[in-house]
């Protein structure tokens, strides 16, 4: 039973969705025929959840959280969270700051909602998570795309793209600090200067802070955070990295009151609320042993070190290392010339055909900006483990050597 | 930190609520000050989800279904529920013509943005569940309501009311058989009549059949069987009723393979998936033992036995005895003048300080319609057990009579 005639509603030819989820069907078609395949497209995590976490949940499903809860979520998590956020990022949130959603996801496309009008301007980084695009051209904005320029030792903001496209139609930024795909983290300097562009444009600012937790040494910072900004931002939080809770589907968005009230409302609409239970073992996470967060970050920071240290073995190819996040976005152009690929499609194929190696490219991250010359792609070391990532690594190296 | 000068999107005026939760509140701080009170205005359940359900979770857990699973859900929960649903309505349903959501509401929201273009007509029924006219508003459509008239022992369509609001604009209808807040079900004289308009002005359907399996005697029928409707169609189902798993919140939305495929590219959107390992929950509760699912049934055609046997004996209240569904729609309009009591608010008020009986209204089921006369109010014996029954009712009643 297939057959409609009913055509969908036009916004529908301006929905996008995350191309990158074919690399995982290619690789999975090629595994399927018999080959090993190196899973680095995968944003997915290979990792358990801590067991506190689960065994929370199992204890709030016996003690009868399997009804619906309120649409921004229980009161414990709310206040737990506005306190965890409070304490990281020096600003003064209270569980009315706090929407519970099922995942970090849920917050774009309600901040949109929420604050885009048809027709206003929204500033979003790309290479960049594809669903800000989608979102904003979806519920009738206008996508300004920003872009990173590659420095000595890591991405920075292109501060001329983000001036050159501002307008006085432009009402919304998304950033997204500890970048996916980049890895790109901002200097106190560089958020400064962010933090003055969004006074001085009056812009209101969604902060994807996904990966915050995910990080090596040093200490996350938020745009949030910024005097002048923090009246003016929505974080999205999300559960699903620091504890490897991604198909739990949690997340929340915290910001002022106001704007919290809205998106509590749309979830009314949307979905009643959060998985109730869910809710009680994110609880967990966040207030009881911090053994398991620990552990998932010693280990992705072992893989990054690898990752980083073999992807620079490879001839034509280099890489930064980023603090945070669990990606990596080595510039490749030297390897495509090398090996006389003209696209990032030859590139991907021929790397999986000939190693097995699989991995997302530029362009899974949004179309390539005027003027973009060199070539990236995304090495994602989260869905797999040390010793797949020595014998990947190592066989894209003998094909780049060849 | 409240403060936010952000003037927030213009849809967000037309961004309606559940007034029912204003309900809740107030029963809350009634108890609250140490009186009992006795929810009939709950429309969530006090029974538990069945164990075999809550081990099949457990299990999934452990099995590492704790990661990201396909935007539309898992195979063998797309591949089972498309069984169940072709056996019940005769249709040939496969997996692809299922999506898998958090709750069956995100089906409402969806279905208006794949469907409905600004400006374009849609159908609802008042009463009715109030997220239908707000999603339909927020999204800029024209919401049309169309009601039920009291028969000698149900409510029937308002076909008067279809037929003179719809017009060549109109492009939807949202039709909820097993009605609620009425319990209204249509018979296979009146599907065929509601078939026929569907046919006659070209409209697509959402059928929302949220309570299908909560039913006490005879079969459920579908307008989505009806000849012409099938490939029209979209059904929302849910097993939150059915499983007492409201609030696990897993629902999905079935019909039409290409409107499906815009709907799973709205999950990668707005939610990724659903909770991967309540998934695995759910396909027990649709294939393994029917103990539970049979166990809540009779539970509550036991309290829906008592409730209208009561609600019948109290002066100035008739009430329909639905086969489905668990929510009960007295008239109540004797009572009122009985107690010269003007508006609903202060019948629902004076109950609740006078009795602890604690009920919604007709009005938080939409504005009242044109011409509408008679008084009802909505009992839900779903989140109340017998005992209470019986002793709120017969608080009710003594009130009445005195």
């Amino acid at each position: 039973m297939t057959v409609t005639s009913t055509p969908v509603a036009a916004r529908v030819s301006r929905l996008g969705t995350e191309t990158a989820f074919a690399v995982s069907a290619e690789a999975a078609v090629w595994q399927a025929q018999g080959h090993t395949v190196y899973p680095f497209h995968l944003g997915d995590m290979n990792l358990p959840t801590p067991e506190n976490i689960v065994e929370a949940a199992f204890r709030a499903i016996r003690d009868g959280k399997t009804g619906y809860c309120p649409p921004a979520g229980v009161m414990p998590l709310r206040e737990a969270l506005a306190a965890d956020i409070s304490a990281s990022h020096g600003i003064d949130y209270g569980p009315l700051n706090v929407a519970l959603e099922p995942g970090g996801k849920p917050v774009i496309g309600k901040f949109i909602l929420a604050l885009m009008d048809p027709g206003d301007e929204v500033l979003y980084p790309s290479p960049g998570y594809p669903i800000y695009e989608s979102q904003i051209e979806f519920h009738g904005g206008v996508a300004l795309p920003y872009g990173y320029v590659e420095g000595e030792k890591s991405f920075a903001l292109d501060f001329e793209a983000l001036e050159a496209q501002v307008s006085p139609r432009t009402r919304l930024l998304i950033f997204n600090n500890l970048q996916n795909p980049t890895g790109a983290e901002s200097s106190p300097a560089e958020l400064e200067r962010l933090a003055d562009f969004v006074v001085r444009h009056d812009l209101f600012v969604l902060c994807d802070e996904a990966y915050w937790d995910i990080r090596y040494s040093g200490a996350s910072r938020s745009l949030a955070s910024m005097p002048g900004v923090e009246t003016q931002s929505v974080i999205l939080y999300t559960f699903s990295k620091k504890f490897a809770m991604t198909g739990w589907r949690l997340g929340a968005a915290v910001g002022p009151a106001p704007i919290i009230d809205v998106i509590a409302k749309l979830n009314v609409n949307d979905e009643s609320c959060a998985n109730h239970f869910v809710q009680y073992g994110a609880l967990e996470g966040l207030t009881g042993d911090q053994t398991g967060p620990r552990e998932i970050v010693r280990i992705l920071k072992e893989r990054r070190d690898a990752c980083v240290g073999l992807l620079n073995q490879i001839p034509g190819v280099s890489c930064f290392t980023p603090e945070a996040t669990f990606y990596l976005f080595p510039n490749v152009s030297e390897l495509m010339a090398r090996k006389g690929l003209a696209t990032y499609d030859e590139l991907r194929r021929a790397a999986l055909e000939e190693t097995g190696v699989s991995f997302c490219t530029r362009l899974h991250f949004g179309r390539a900006l005027p003027g973009e010359k060199e070539s990236y792609v995304r090495f994602a070391y989260s869905g797999i483990s040390m010793p797949l990532i020595e014998e990947g690594l190592g066989r894209l190296k003998a094909w780049a050597a060849a």
